[in-house]
């Protein structure tokens, strides 16, 4: 059996976390011969649900779950972490204006920047699930200079396999069915579901569909998804959310399957023209617990645009910052 | 690649299936290699949340989740069923007697299996969970007459794992140290949590703890987990419960660890003298997705006491609803 590696997570008595504690504890994030130790952070006021949380995790008597550690202090919930799911953000409440949501959850994430810098394994690998999700992790690699810049992610996965079930709702086709689909830039509603190199059991998907509904439904569509849940459901997505933090870490640890790719909001290398250093979505693939940006795509002039609107979009909350990594 | 099964789940849009459906989809209960039909029942008041856990669980885009049926009509539900997970069950309400809520109950199980047998694979693997779940799954049992009552199970495995996480905190052990422990009787509060025959790390359990922790302190506290747990979160345990539910199955149809047993309520033979044809948990092995009953083990008179008031119970339950099964 290998050795336990400690997984921090923010956020943690919240809903997102009710569903993805337990799969993370259960073996479905780092596979089934990972042992885990949970530490979980959360504001003061919520530490007696999280311990009503941790009751029950050590009520499924999971065999790789080795310690649960319950804190509000930021520098225990990191100590030594190898692997950080920064769930936990502020939302945004009535009245409250974009660029406020911004500096508040800038502040959070620059202070936990600062923390984890300290305390936490230097190589652990993030994922920022918490909006404005891109910049806070762009804020928070600002503030925790001693991390390699790559470890730092956010999640488009859930994007990326919303779309994926679009396309294969459109096509009547099998999820399990298609590969390489692409999210591009930020996880907002800029972003930029692209199936330009995608494909359906080998074939073409942009061959099975018209290019308007690829541009004018499939992409709206996909970038709206979390409000027309949110209209469905009474709240916002919680599991689907889970299973994208479980997805996003899985292939970034265990790795992609041949012939296939994932989408990930990673550190730019100005592949495709993109401001060097921004928390960007790229297609990668993943291998030996790294990731590579797929190169090499031929975009089209309407995808090209849109990845640039997105960029600027990041550009602008990042300047909304720019007192937070001076 | 398997063909796909089709699993049926009541009380679909509840919070525990929120945990158990995801789980079940990304191939935790049956394995990674079975895709599955989820075919889910609820109430019609309740079929607009139910479409959107039908939307996240869509949005996840699981590989082996092959299709998604919601409805409140229960011959549609378990059309076809390969395996049935009877979460659903009527709360008891404020002023309500204990009696009263047996019948209600006792009237939603019977009719439920009467459409079971009717339209279910007769081969179908039951798992009851809504309580009073032993005797839920008798009067169902009485209603199907189809079905092979083998295969009517109830679920003990949440007791289960919380007694080996009671016994591993006592011990300080590892919970994945602990064998065989025993959940015998009703899941209820008259249930018996022994730890007679129970290892840890291969050393007999009884020699590391007081008698008096064993029979005064340990059985009670496993018996009332259930309320402390809705103490501290404000409801009813709810992962933890469906992580039960996907051990209980997983070992039913892959098998337990060799060396190793669990706890089902399972249609008794007679073994330990208790009455044959009540749904009574014992130990059991399970192979090839059939379960033994574990034979044989010596149990103490206090053992065997609590043992007989369960069954007592069981049988007093079972004639409040003697109309449902005439």
């Amino acid at each position: 059996m290998k050795q336990p590696v400690r997984v921090a997570v923010t956020g943690a008595a919240g809903q997102i976390c009710y569903s993805l504690l337990f799969r993370i504890a259960s073996g479905g994030m780092l596979g089934n011969d990972q042992p885990v130790i949970l530490q979980l952070l959360e504001i003061t006021p919520a530490l007696k649900v999280l311990e009503a949380v941790k009751m029950e995790l050590n009520d499924c008597a999971f065999p790789l779950l080795h310690d649960v550690v319950c804190t509000d202090d930021a520098s225990v919930a990191f100590k030594g972490a190898d692997y950080g799911l920064m769930v936990g953000a502020k939302p945004r409440g009535p009245g409250m204006e974009r660029a406020d949501l911004l500096k508040d959850n800038g502040k959070i994430f620059s202070t936990l920047g600062k923390v984890i810098n300290d305390v936490a394994n230097p190589d652990m690998k993030i994922c920022v699930v918490g909006n404005p999700a891109n910049t806070n992790a762009y804020i928070l690699m600002k503030n925790a200079p001693n991390l390699n810049p790559r470890n730092i992610t956010a999640l488009t996965r859930l994007d990326h396999n919303r779309a994926v079930y679009q396309l294969s709702e459109k096509t009547n086709s099998s999820m399990s069915d298609i590969k390489r689909m692409t999210i591009w830039g930020n996880h907002s509603t800029t972003q930029v579901p692209d199936i330009s190199h995608t494909t359906i059991a080998g074939d073409a998907a942009i061959d099975k569909v018209d290019t308007s509904w690829a541009n004018e439904e499939f992409i709206p569509k996909v970038a709206k998804r979390g409000a027309e849940v949110i209209g469905a459901r009474g709240s916002s997505s919680a599991a689907s959310a889970a299973n994208g933090i479980i997805d996003h870490m899985r292939s970034w640890v265990l790795g992609t399957n041949e012939g296939d790719w994932v989408s990930m909001a990673v550190h730019s290398d100005g592949s495709y023209g993109i401001e060097e250093g921004l928390i960007y979505s790229y297609p990668v693939t993943c291998k030996n617990g790294d990731w590579t940006i797929v190169t090499g795509l031929d975009n089209s002039d309407f995808i090209v645009n849109k990845m640039k609107e997105s960029e600027k979009e990041l550009q602008e909350e990042r300047d909304t910052c720019s007192d937070l990594f001076a």
